[in-house]
Formats: structure tokens, sequence, C-alpha cells
């Protein structure tokens, strides 16, 4: 298949309108490849997260069950946690929000790339991850506004709680989808 | 599986810290299941989107190649809008963008439900839709800042793509997801 060209936009000027510790906005000025020009272009800078499909010694997939309160909802998700320090390696994230959320550790882990949470609108990307012989270790140690439920589903368990509708952030779905192929479930 | 008792948290005052027809953020004072309280959480409002798998009559899968500015990459991705007028529905909004981003209009339309884009961090949600047997209607009509090659693969091609990290949108990979299992490929 042959490649259009595509250009990237030209950023002309940029600021950071809005500057939270867990919420940055940012707004650019840019020369479209046409040579035309959008002077608001405003999106989400950061909140990099690691997620991870665990499965135990018994090829019980781990998951969380908690409220959040983007969305408003209890929901239920893979395990996930934002990539805080600027040191902080998604890997060693993963491995820290896994222990975290759930009191697992897991002998093996394996990156899945990378993933855009929302291309147009943020500049945020997940890590996703694949960890297997995951073994319980210690009580979960949850930060002050966590309340979670951990809970073990099968892989068809899990594709049924897709399916359903029940498992519906997608970057959790989208997890699971390159851990199942690297499974060589799909 | 016995569900925890999990609680929402209680919104005690939300003031909408920075308004912008594409860009809305909230700041809520929220009080915790425990009663602690925080004064600070601050998220994305809106930016609803559809989102389509389509299959062509000789079942190709349509995807989009176009540069994004939030991650500031050319990007494969599935097709997808803005829902803009509060009287839009996802299909209204599915049919559209896909006739307009590619051309092609689907004799048969199906939803896949709904899925969280960023659950702590936005109110998001997008519509997956699987639509069947859509045929080349006439050219693209492009918005003034949209530039788009319009791409076509075989389902195992678009497997591929994904597993090398090549489609790498969350939301377009958890739509193709929902869209094999009920076509049964998964």
């Amino acid at each position: 298949m042959a490649e259009k060209k595509l250009e990237k936009w030209q950023v002309k000027d940029s600021i950071r309108v809005f500057d939270h510790r867990w919420a940055k906005v940012r707004r650019d000025s840019c020369i479209l490849p046409d040579g035309s020009e959008i002077d608001d272009y405003y999106y989400w800078e950061g909140g990099d997260f690691a997620q991870v499909f665990a499965l135990t010694a018994e090829s019980q997939v781990i998951l969380v069950r908690q409220y959040k309160h983007g969305v408003k909802e209890i929901v239920l998700e893979l395990p996930a946690g934002m990539i805080e320090a600027a040191d902080a390696s998604p890997l060693v994230t993963a491995r820290r929000e896994l222990l975290e959320e759930t009191g697992f550790e897991a002998r093996t882990w394996q990156s899945l790339g990378v993933l855009h949470v929302s291309s147009a609108k943020a500049t945020t990307r997940a890590y996703p991850f694949l960890a297997q012989i995951a073994q319980w270790i210690r009580s979960p140690s949850l930060d002050d506004d966590e309340d979670i439920q951990v809970i073990f589903c099968s892989v068809p368990e899990v594709l049924d709680l897709i399916a359903k509708g029940i498992i519906r952030d997608a970057n959790s779905i989208a997890t699971c989808f390159k851990a199942l192929q690297v499974l060589e479930r799909i």
C-alpha cells in the first residue's frame, strides 16, 4: 500500500494555559501543511500510565473494581497507575501498581508496546504489559483515595465481561487484546 | 463472585474552570466514602465520539491515516468523529463520519456498546459501531484541518497492524476487539 505523503503541523507558539499537579492543559498555535493556521488548539498534557494484564500461576487474570470520578461509575479494569516521577520507567510503575493495588508480584514481565489514549485531545500514552506467574505477596497498600476490590477471572470470563460491556475501559480492552495476541489466544 | 460494597464519591461543589468550544475542564470538591475530602479533583469534560469498524462487501476493514496533534504523530485508526450537536445520536455521528472521512455508506449498523476513554481523568465516552456491506458513494468531504488517507485491510492484516504497534489508538483497538467478538473472530 503506497503511503500518501502526510505532514505534521508546525507549532508556531505553545503556552500551558492550565497547570495543576493532576491537570495540565496546553494551547498551541499551529501552521497546517496547506499554510492555514489554527491559533487555539487545546489539549491535555501528560498523565502517562502503565497497565498490566497479569496472569496468576493458575491462569487467572487479575482485575480491579473501583470508583472512578471522571466517568462517575464503579468500574472493572486492569490494574494501572500513573508514571509519576520523571525517572520512573513504565515497567517500574507497572510492577509497583500491581503490588500496591493487588498485593501480587509476577515472575515474568513483557512490554506490549505503547497505546494512544486520545490521540487528538491528549499527549497521554499508556504502556501495557503482560505479567505472568503472578503470586500473592502481601495485602494491597492503597492511596488515601483508593478503595479497590481485586477480582480473578479466567480468560474466557474476561472475554465475556468485555462482550457484555462490563469491562468498558478502552485501555484495558486494548491491553487485553495485545496480551491475548502474545498468548496466541487471538 | 461476591461484590464488595463500593461507593461513589459525593460531589460537594463543582466548577468549570476552563471553558472553550474544544476544551472544558472541571474542578470538583468531593466527599469520599470514608468521610475524607478532596477539594481539587480536575477532569476533562465532554468530547464524546463515535467510532466505526466498517467492513466492505469484500470484507476489507476501512482505516484512516492522518496527523493527530495530541500525540503529534501520523496515526492509523478507525474512522471516528465527535458527537457535536446536543441532539446528534452516536449512530447518526458514526454514519456521518464514515461518509465524510471515507466516502463510504454501510448497509447494516450495529451498536457495540460504550467505552470509557480515560475513566479517572475525563467524562469522555466512545460509542463503537460495527458497519457491514460498506460501499463507496462519493469522495470524502473533509474539514479544513483534515488531510486523510483511506486504507483498506483484511482482518488478518488489521490483527498484524495491532500486534506490530502500528495501530496504537486504544479506542480503535477496543472497537476492533468488540467487532471481532460479534463477527466470531475472537
